[in-house]
């Protein structure tokens, strides 16, 4: 079957291209109701589609967002392991579709920048999820493209922010593991960046501790890349090094999973033996055994909270700057033991 | 910093707007290897990048592949819970970027046709992965596109097919529960449709007991949705209606992982009253405890030979329509108890 083209539906309808280039295009033309109605019946019959790459060259819009997540390494896969991405994925795509956007999800190769995708795909604005060096954010600036940065402390005012209160977020985890009489409180976390996340957490965990009157002891921190397999390690270095803890607060449930499976494989049980905190509260993470306790963040809505923010700054160049910053709460199942 | 467009590209050069076209668009023309070098100088230092939307009408290419994943219900969002999407993606959207091609994900909205996307966007080439009603594959047939169907019966000589020979998969895991002395299994599966996988594991499971002269049994096969919910659900049954079962086969790690659920949330454990064995090996299934026993599917491999096939097909429009059935194979971990 053969495409119908701008052509094809000018034929039909009996009118000149541009008439039907005009109405496609919402263009300030004096035309009649009646060709309008012609045009229509016209496309209905001939299963007309514009081509948006034809719609992006005449209104210099793609209707298409690119949606940032990091990858494994520098030129590799995208971080897929780790079920946070494509749950927050799959709350953009659903969004951006109701309002007529795609979602176009890339990585970049070594030495390729965001940027030539941007030019490329001529994106008409960008989502970002966690954090990159800041000559990565700042190409968006020098672009001036709309974007959203999700999970970033990056408080320049060309981006919009949506995130949670992270410091708060793991000082409740850590004082979960208090009140339930921990006091040898291990922090495993991801890499602690400039604007980071992590850091947020990692101070959280200590203001705890500190309002517990318990020294924060250095040798109890494992900075690992968030997998699974950081976690068995983690988990497996504790019991074989006989690491004095009880309690094990984590950044991620990715790395909470790996260090409960990292306890069973050395012998010993969660939450028999070392009890054990999540952040996220990953689809999968209720339904692992044990249960796993965890800072419970709305992914879901900050994926649709960063379409709506997107939505407003592309059809409103004056829409101020926003920050938002979501609710959160414990989650508890069973992965932490009361000790008294 | 304002994007440099092609006529800045000319005028740096000193040559017409035609001559950088033809020369982006390696056109046949009489362009000498000097001006050549002049347009590529003047590109790399006003950072050009062709915009592929322009390249798209004037080539016929827009360098991007729809990837067809299915939705939870018609018009809503995409099926991430089962991380056998997002990992078979990563693979794609990985192997895809390596030849210049981006990946456009996304669902349709009840009574939007997947044709409209392809129009639109202009897209190349689809990769669809998993059973669909037979209007939805034909439509791709109409069109005349390249398309790589995965795991699909449909034998359309139109599409590349790329899966596994799942009724062998199906009968491998049950053999296994019956080399493993269980006599009464149960089978746990998502719907089965024409044409599809599911059809073909329930095949495998029945040649496996009828090897063994075991009676098939309606009552011990429960086809439900492949989430983790339906799972919780059929394990749950079959304690409470004391259901006689020993081992279940099933036909997807998420169902797997639920029932184990489902029985431990019921006062039963795996593998010591109930064992379980999945299908997929998705990252998570080594990384819960038990360790799930499953068919390890090669979700990467599947996906990178989509590309590899869909390459050529764009290449070569008299590329023979390829059939390709992937290897697989149990791994052994701890949801199967012995019986004897």
């Amino acid at each position: 079957m053969k495409r119908a083209t701008l052509k094809d539906v000018a034929e039909r309808a009996g009118v000149s291209k541009a008439t039907v280039s005009y109405i496609l295009n919402n263009a300030d033309k004096p035309i009649t109701e009646e060709t309008r109605m012609k045009v229509k019946k016209a496309m209905e019959e001939l299963q007309y589609v514009p081509n948006l790459g034809a719609a992006a060259l005449t209104n210099k819009t793609s209707k298409m967002i690119g949606v940032v997540i990091p990858q494994t390494e520098p030129g590799s896969q995208l971080m897929f392991q780790n079920s946070f991405y494509s749950e927050i994925i799959s709350a953009i795509e659903y969004h951006a579709r109701k309002i007529g956007y795609h979602i176009l999800v890339s990585g970049t190769d070594v030495d390729e920048s965001y940027m030539k995708l941007v030019y490329e795909r001529n994106l008409d604005g960008v989502i970002a999820i966690g954090v990159y060096p800041d000559e990565f954010f700042q190409q968006f600036k020098k672009i001036g493209i709309p974007t959203v940065l999700i999970d970033s402390y990056c408080k320049d005012e060309h981006f919009h922010n949506i995130g949670i209160d992270d410091e708060l977020g793991a000082y409740m985890a850590t004082k979960y593991m208090l009140e339930h009489h921990h006091t040898k409180i291990g922090f495993l976390s991801g890499e602690m960046k400039e604007d980071g996340v992590i850091k947020k957490r990692h101070e959280g965990y200590k203001r705890a501790l500190n309002e517990y009157g318990i020294p924060y002891d250095k040798t109890k921190v494992f900075e690992v890349e968030v997998d699974f397999n950081c976690g068995i390690e983690v988990a497996t270095k504790i019991v074989k090094e006989r690491i004095d803890v009880t309690g094990i607060v984590t950044t991620a449930d990715v790395l909470a999973i790996g260090a409960i499976k990292g306890f069973h494989q050395a012998g010993k049980s969660v939450p028999k033996d070392y009890s054990v905190i999540g952040f996220d509260d990953l689809e999968i993470s209720k339904y692992i055994t044990p249960g796993l306790t965890t800072i419970k963040q709305d992914i879901y809505g900050k994926g649709k909270c960063a379409v709506e923010i997107l939505e407003k700054a592309l059809n409103d160049k004056k829409y101020p700057k926003q920050s938002v910053e979501m609710q959160f709460e414990i989650v508890e199942r069973e992965s932490v033991k009361n000790l008294s």
